[in-house]
């Protein structure tokens, strides 16, 4: 199937969402945006894409809780059938890039503009997908619209959250116009598809036009507390210590060697990091009494995340033993691996090949909106290159020409699937 | 020599400073005060000081920091002959102890009471010292009083020192009266014999009356940075990550481990503590870009601080080369350790032996005025035990009976001294 994406259309609408909530910079290598759920910067975000979404014939729905929705019924497509969905979100970090999020809403809009332009018949509708406040920058923690929409996470609760002025995310949808009362609902689509850009190296350093997700790794945050006793650092004789950093360091290095073991042995995609200490009282001149550490863990099966878990458990009683320090081990944070349709990464390969394009397959160690949608119906995520792997930072960079060769492969998968 | 103190006399005075900035509680183990330089709460100690020193027939002294001398000088003694010192400070940190400082202070002034008593003909002046500021919890790093007189530190640079408030030393000084113009000049004494509660549990662990300090340690504070690469603790595989925290853990575990090596060849006194680490991002979800660790390092002898500080650096010579960070190395204070006058130790043994009492030989891993004097004069350091080595909180306790013990110690000791 030949079905060439428009590159300069794709990019002019790029640049058109960049410049919402643009942060200036004397830096060329610098194109960042602040576009928060609710500011007027988001509001022009979402204004441009309905007007686009309307001259490409697109029928315009937004949900409760402002997630947006264009849907194409060409002639050839079962109004009743299943549609396609394809998309991601237009919502960003504070000062972050210009590609995560707009790439796959702009993308799946070219994706259709391409079919429509190169005589593709569809069996059935194909929706572009716009979910509100994935990055939880103002409201919540993250996958918000996708939540919802997928039923994981209650409306009215979340209609609730407040950001830092006190405002609801109710009121702020209300404030922008983008409150709807349409149904958007993943449950009824037969597929979905998002492009996003990696984040990390692993497309850019295979030279591919792609990367095909087949997993989205589970997440796991630990807190670990280690209580030893603070004392005064000259006055307390090493052999009288109960330094809670001295068996912190050693935790940290137990989890490190963990994770290092679970890549050795059987998944290389394994993760684990301690990222954070709160150290008490954290004065130079005092041994420390108190840590509490936050472990990050991560990977593409339940089983290898357990396994590092578990280590992590054993060195905290490990260290109640060798240094009479008392523990505390809480897991409150817990997301199962997702993997990826095996029949939409399929059809994104053919659609690569028939494209002349290059894909890899891989795994993702971040969640995005596609993780949700997989809780209800086939789901599949799909990586352009990030430059340097640079991300939620205005140095992020995918050049215009890998843009459209990772949308050519978006594009082809869709008319795959809408085609069936 | 037969030389008693009048314990209840010693008690009364201790308790009726220990009313100035007194902390009330319920809980009867808690004696707090908090005696700031230049508060209402200071003036009072001090004008009651000037009173007990009028009262027992001293001449009062008060120079331009503050320091507060009150001079025996009987019939015995040649008014030119170098006097022999002994004092400690009347300040206390916020929320301390009634003993930490005034007991050096009001045991001296008992000391010179009981002499007078007991008929003792000294051959020179014994002079009674209160230095200003010695917490430095008001103004400056602590020990100001005694830096000052004995040259360490320039006047005029220290009453430019403000507090909170934005009023100077100078100013506070003034305002409370104790800005004076005599000069108290510890190069000048024969001898200065400082007494405090020992803030830790040898002596009380010895059930000895008193310690007799050989050597105040050496303080090193060093500050270490580690360089490695933040990135997404997701994203980012284990293979291709510079972790400054896994390499600051190693860093941690090195200088105990090099501590502890020179405890077990050569110097049980040696310490060496990581007692602060700040750590950048410090977010669970991000593996750390960059820590910078706080170091203290404390010995009798500054070969096997030396050595402790030396490993700290291998250490992170290795991890460069291990890990693959980039790192640093500062030595931003340095004090060398003090060793006490044997001379004036031998006189605090024979003391003790003639007051029946027991005293050992220990060092301090805190500093004290007397570091202070001992460059300039003979100087030794006299510690009471201090129940359960709780100090600067208001927990902080010796009992009266061990206040009194500890200060016919130190009244024989500056008896022999004095006589000579």
């Amino acid at each position: 199937m030949d079905l060439p994406v428009d590159a300069d259309r794709l990019r002019a609408d790029l640049e058109a969402n960049a410049a919402f909530g643009r942060i200036a910079s004397d830096d060329p290598e610098e194109r960042g945006r602040t576009n928060l759920t609710g500011t007027e910067a988001n509001r022009a975000a979402r204004d441009r894409l309905v007007e686009r979404f309307e001259d490409a014939g697109l029928e315009v729905s937004v949900d409760p809780v402002g997630n947006l929705v264009g849907t194409w019924t060409p002639d050839s497509a079962d109004p009743d059938a299943a549609p396609v969905a394809s998309g991601s979100h237009l919502d960003s970090v504070p000062e972050g890039g210009i590609f995560d999020g707009p790439l796959g809403v702009y993308a799946a809009l070219e994706a259709v503009r391409a079919m429509r332009d190169a005589g593709v018949e569809p069996a059935r509708p194909v929706a572009v997908v716009s979910f509100t406040e994935e990055e939880g920058a103002t409201f919540g923690n993250g996958l918000l619209g996708s939540s919802v929409a997928t039923g994981v996470t209650d409306l009215d609760e979340v209609l609730a959250y407040e950001n830092d002025a006190g405002e609801t995310l109710g009121e702020a949808l209300d404030r922008i116009g983008y409150r709807g009362d349409d149904e958007v609902d993943p449950a009824s689509w037969a597929a979905f598809y998002e492009l996003h850009v990696e984040q990390d190296t692993v497309v850019e350093e295979a030279a591919a036009d792609a990367g095909v997700v087949t997993t989205i790794t589970g997440i796991t945050h630990c807190e670990a507390t280690i209580e030893g006793e603070a004392n005064h650092a000259g006055a307390t004789a090493m052999g009288e210590r109960t330094d809670a950093l001295a068996a912190a360091s050693e935790f940290v290095l137990d989890v490190e060697a963990a994770a290092n073991a679970v890549v050795d042995d059987s998944s290389p995609s394994a993760v684990g990091t301690v990222g954070s200490l709160s150290i008490s009282p954290n004065a130079t001149n005092v041994v420390p009494g108190r840590v509490e550490a936050g472990v990050d863990v991560r990977d593409v099966t339940a089983d290898s995340m357990d396994r590092i878990v578990a280590a992590a458990r054993d060195s905290l009683d490990r260290l109640e033993r060798e240094r009479g320090v008392e523990t505390g081990f809480e897991r409150p944070f817990d997301v199962a691996p997702t993997p990826m349709s095996d029949r939409l990464r399929d059809e994104a390969h053919a659609a690569a090949e028939g494209a002349g394009r290059t894909a890899i397959d891989l795994h993702s160690g971040a969640a995005h909106d596609a993780m949700r949608v997989a809780a209800v119906t086939d789901a599949s995520l799909l990586f352009a290159p990030s430059r340097d792997g640079i991300s939620h930072n205005p140095r992020e960079w995918t050049d215009w020409s890998d843009c459209a060769a990772a949308t050519e492969v978006l594009a082809g998968a869709l008319a795959r699937v809408a085609t069936e």
